[in-house]
């Protein structure tokens, strides 16, 4: 196992001080819990956005706590649901009076474990609204989901909701925008690589050498088909064939796109694929409103990438250009 | 060879392609030449910054052309240092009048034909300044090198010099912030394993399953030590004690940490590497202003990392915090 720790059993926890040492400006580690919070939460009368989940998705999701975004993200063990009373301690530092709304990918352990902490802090007194997203087009049910999986669509929904919440909205305004993008966002990826679980130690699937699986989840659950690798073009053309026909995203609709790298796949085969990404959609006179390129939702050191369209109007572009001040999201 | 392209002879067209399409608000490919330049280029009376070099290391250097950064990125091949005339055209394409800063890396090639282009555009009447980053102190002369290498440390120099240019400075002023970065800039990494360039189809050295590369350059060059892996810790603390020795960095200075990932380290582990890096830093009374984590000087799909110390001062620290605008560098 070729990686940079030192006890296989606390990287979660040597990873969070870390990312509190970098980042004193954004975000702190809740004494005693891996959860990551605003430096400044809670934030009075604002709604406070919760999501987390399994570690091993870096930057998901503490990298996106901070302005217009979220306000805590709970940190499991890698590729594990994050405990209920982890998510239960987050939601009440985080809560500045108008209610926490829980971003939660659809994962069987995550919306248990969700749940049973949203009804914890209900006891308290805490408003709790939750949203499940479920973007994976891929498969319907899997290892560990009922239903389609969560990935990286998860990101457009914390940085829209966010932004509703910076900008006063109500913790059902919030759900509500949350639940709009829910509805308008798909994705799917793709692996050249199985990755490693530190505490496992070895991969956590095989692929031969010439081998590539499309539709995978990002924990490494089984995707639609195995194949010989493909040209990136032939890659993108199978994996967009099946995004845009599932909503469907058609011709005069606007989308905002994601590329999303798993983890070893360099940038510039993220960009390989966004220029066929753009040729496709424009030859479907679906209309690129922004494009986001680079490592969001990860799979630990997997190779491989994912796609994203999430269909705009007027409101959720607004929402998606307002700004953002977060370790890994940026948006003047 | 486990790679999303389409064919190895056209990575960095394609890449640049893929790039241009993502980002028109930024930047936009000089027609003819693999050459990024900001959309609004020429920005008038500003002086312009070009900076390049082999591609392979993305987000460097076209993910910082922008506001506050770079204005044009000449992208060579993979691991090859561009040629004059593309560098040539760069120029011409961003001189806005109050002349233009080459921000070279210290590599052979780069150097000559940095060099000749800058003859050829003074010969048309453009002022030209340029400076040479050497930022790694892993070894003295190498296989590209005569003298250090430049690695990570480059992109402050990116940051800071475009700050100053942003703020009206002029040619020789931009300058000599430039070289106030390179003197007070270190850095040096390690890899895990090689990385693999797509017209060759092979790894570009072996390591084996128990073996790392400390001090290694970021085209695999050879570095000070092949070992067996140690753990984060152990390697943050030889790299830390090579650097901070080096310059040196001692009690009392205040520095902007860069720990870098080389392609398929995932975030993860360069959160564990900081973690370390804060501690070691703080032991010896050097105090961290400001960190930068992730991926900003890559070296395709290697396994590694690097670590980056820059001493600052006053006005180093000011230019550090403006504001910037690039694709894969924003500061609000």
């Amino acid at each position: 196992m070729k990686k940079v720790i030192n006890n296989p059993e606390n990287v979660v926890e040597e990873m969070l001080e870390g990312m509190a040492a970098a980042y004193p400006q954004y975000v702190r580690k809740l004494d005693g819990f891996d959860v990551m919070i605003r430096t400044n939460a809670p934030v009075k009368g604002k709604v406070a956005l919760v999501s987390g989940g399994g570690s091993g998705h870096e930057p998901s999701h503490a990298g996106f706590v901070g302005k217009g975004m979220l306000d805590a993200a709970v940190a499991g063990a890698v590729f594990t649901s994050p405990t209920p009373d982890q998510i239960y301690e987050a939601i009440k530092a985080v809560d500045g009076g108008a209610g926490v709304l829980l971003i939660i990918k659809n994962y069987t352990g995550d919306i248990m474990n969700f749940e049973m902490a949203a009804e914890m802090a209900e006891g308290d007194g805490v408003n709790i609204e939750k949203v499940v997203v479920n973007d994976d087009v891929a498969v319907e049910d899997s290892l560990y989901t009922t239903g389609r999986r969560g990935i990286a669509g998860t990101v457009f929904v914390h940085k829209i909701a966010g932004a509703k919440a910076e900008a006063g909205g109500t913790l059902v305004e919030v759900k509500n925008t949350a639940e709009k993008v829910i509805n308008n966002v798909r994705s799917m990826g793709f692996a050249l690589t199985p990755c490693t679980v530190p505490a496992a130690g070895k991969p956590n699937f095989t692929l031969g050498e010439d081998e590539m699986e499309i539709g995978i989840g990002i924990h490494g659950e089984p995707g639609t088909m195995r194949t010989s690798i493909m040209k990136a073009d032939e890659i993108v053309d199978h994996l967009l064939d099946k995004i845009t026909k599932d909503l469907p995203y058609e011709a005069g609709d606007e989308v905002a796109v994601m590329v999303n790298g798993l983890g070893a796949t360099p940038l510039m085969e993220q960009f390989i694929m966004n220029r066929r990404v753009s040729e496709v959609l424009k030859e479907k006179k679906i209309k690129v409103y922004k494009t986001f390129i680079g490592e969001f939702m990860t799979s630990l050191e997997m190779a491989g990438a994912s796609i994203t369209l999430l269909k705009l109007d007027e409101e959720l572009k607004t929402l998606l250009d307002a700004s953002a001040d977060t370790p890994a999201f940026r948006q003047l």
